[in-house]
């Protein structure tokens, strides 16, 4: 099951954190950029280019530590069906390195609609004889807004093709609580939404107790991250909010299990921009990306001690 | 304010409908995939060539009667950044046709990364020294989930580039109850959920009473499209569900004012696939699609008469 591959990358890294890989255009160091916009002038094409270069510089710098990324679709359709290419190239370059795939699309809707977003992004599609992949992530983030509907379509997908869903709970938004935290008898909206997965999970169980329906609980949020914990017994959780939104390793360690496992935190700018932070030379923009994530690493470990596959 | 073009556009066809466009290969004529599969081979960019062949066709033989397409994004990403591109052509021939364009993404997500959607779909992006339009909609569907930060980061690029949204609000599937339907404080997730788009819609006023934030609202909920209506006075509804989901022109008149004004009713496989249901000649699919979307507008406009501009 998909998760279970997850969950063994980040044993072997003994790092659970996933650096998120969304690139716009002001992170990317302008030598870079200047030689995309050279060969391929100030178009579309050549910002997708230069995205790709710079994503290629990170997954090489962070794969040996770092046992997954998660793109953002937002930030590659931004830059048109190049950026969409530069998606596509991105996730097959980190899988080239061993890395597992999470692609952030929050995608969501009915029916024969929902199984077309699986198929693009987690199956095949049939082109006359040919079976292709349009896309190569290992799992996809999703919206459960509209019930059922939306989420079993995927189940069918996940099932053939090995892969993994993040529905979306509690986002780490300071908003978030104008529908989440509403009660519905008596249980918030992300909690209901929580036991959904658990539910939709039966079908895709895994090794290390937790099945291939995981859910997004925002880094920002700790006392519903302790709380939905408890509740979600089998759901593996996608933690942003870490680092730029302000939450802490500690903040985030009631997500894991007595292994330390069932979470993974993603960290992006704070990976991306770190030699802007650092304020090193451009040319060692993956070499600051290294060094945060390993800060990162050590921060979080330092808070739930050894991972352990159970 | 882009949804004052709608209401004019919908007027002055005197028909309230938009053909939703999800190009499955399925539904493409053989004669039109042989030709692409022949040049391009079995490959995404082969689909993608016939979809946009398929789509062209559908475009020129509906400009005329119908004011509106509705390209739904799963349809395209299934096929790749091949299929995406499809999607940008699409759109570009749609509106040198005169159309409105609304690209069904049902995109969501906070701050920046929602700013990077709203950018990608609605607006612009700086490129070096470049503003380019990476896609070219009218309107897009997002889901509100996440609350106002995943949506007032849309209302400052609608005000920039005269631009709408819909939210979803009552979604038109058998499951759509399971959170939609739920009562917060004694009052539907989903109305709750079309109260905030009154709310987000008053820094987007338009001329004829509908603000640039509407509504998703299925036809196959006819109760609920009364209720909503009456609550909503400034929301322009987007409804999903007529024809291949089952609801009637009867089930849907609730959703328009008292000038036929209000909503925009979408069929997709009802007009795309309507050569295969007719039986007719394949090569005569877009004179089917024609005779269909005919049929419906009349349908359509039986129940609600004429449409004024107020």
């Amino acid at each position: 099951m998909s998760f279970d591959r997850l969950a063994e990358k980040i044993c072997e890294k003994q790092n659970p954190t996933v650096a998120g890989l969304d690139p716009k255009l002001d992170y990317v160091p302008q030598y870079i950029k200047e030689k995309a916009f050279n060969k391929y002038g100030e178009t579309l094409k050549g910002a997708a280019k230069a995205l790709l270069e710079f994503n290629k510089g990170l997954i090489d710098a962070l794969y040996e530590i770092v046992p997954a990324i998660k793109p953002q679709a937002a930030y590659y359709e931004m830059y048109g069906y190049h950026g969409v290419k530069t998606l596509y190239k991105t996730q097959e370059y980190a899988k080239s390195r061993g890395m597992y795939v999470i692609t952030d699309g929050k995608r969501n809707d009915i029916g024969t609609t929902m199984e077309a977003y699986a198929a693009a992004h987690l199956g095949e599609v049939a082109v006359g004889s040919e079976n292709i992949s349009p896309f190569c992530a290992d799992a996809l983030t999703v919206n459960g807004y509209l019930g059922s509907d939306g989420i079993t379509p995927l189940l069918s997908i996940c099932e053939k093709y090995d892969k993994g869903i993040f529905v979306l709970a509690k986002t780490s938004n300071p908003s978030s609580g104008e529908l989440q935290d509403k009660l519905i008898d008596g249980v918030p909206v992300y909690e209901y939404m929580g036991q959904m997965c658990e539910k939709w999970g039966e079908r895709l169980p895994g090794k290390y107790g937790y099945t291939g329906v995981g859910a997004v609980v925002g880094a920002t949020y700790p006392e519903q991250i302790a709380k939905l914990r408890e509740k979600l017994p089998h759901t593996f959780f996608l933690i942003p909010g870490y680092g730029a939104q302000g939450a802490t390793a500690k903040d985030i360690s009631a997500a894991f299990d007595k292994n330390g496992l069932g979470g993974i935190v993603n960290s992006s700018r704070g990976i991306m921009c770190a030699y802007k932070k650092e304020g090193c030379d451009e040319h060692d923009y993956a070499g600051a990306a290294f060094r945060e994530a390993a800060r990162m690493k050590k921060e979080i470990m330092s808070c739930i001690g050894q991972i352990k596959l159970g």
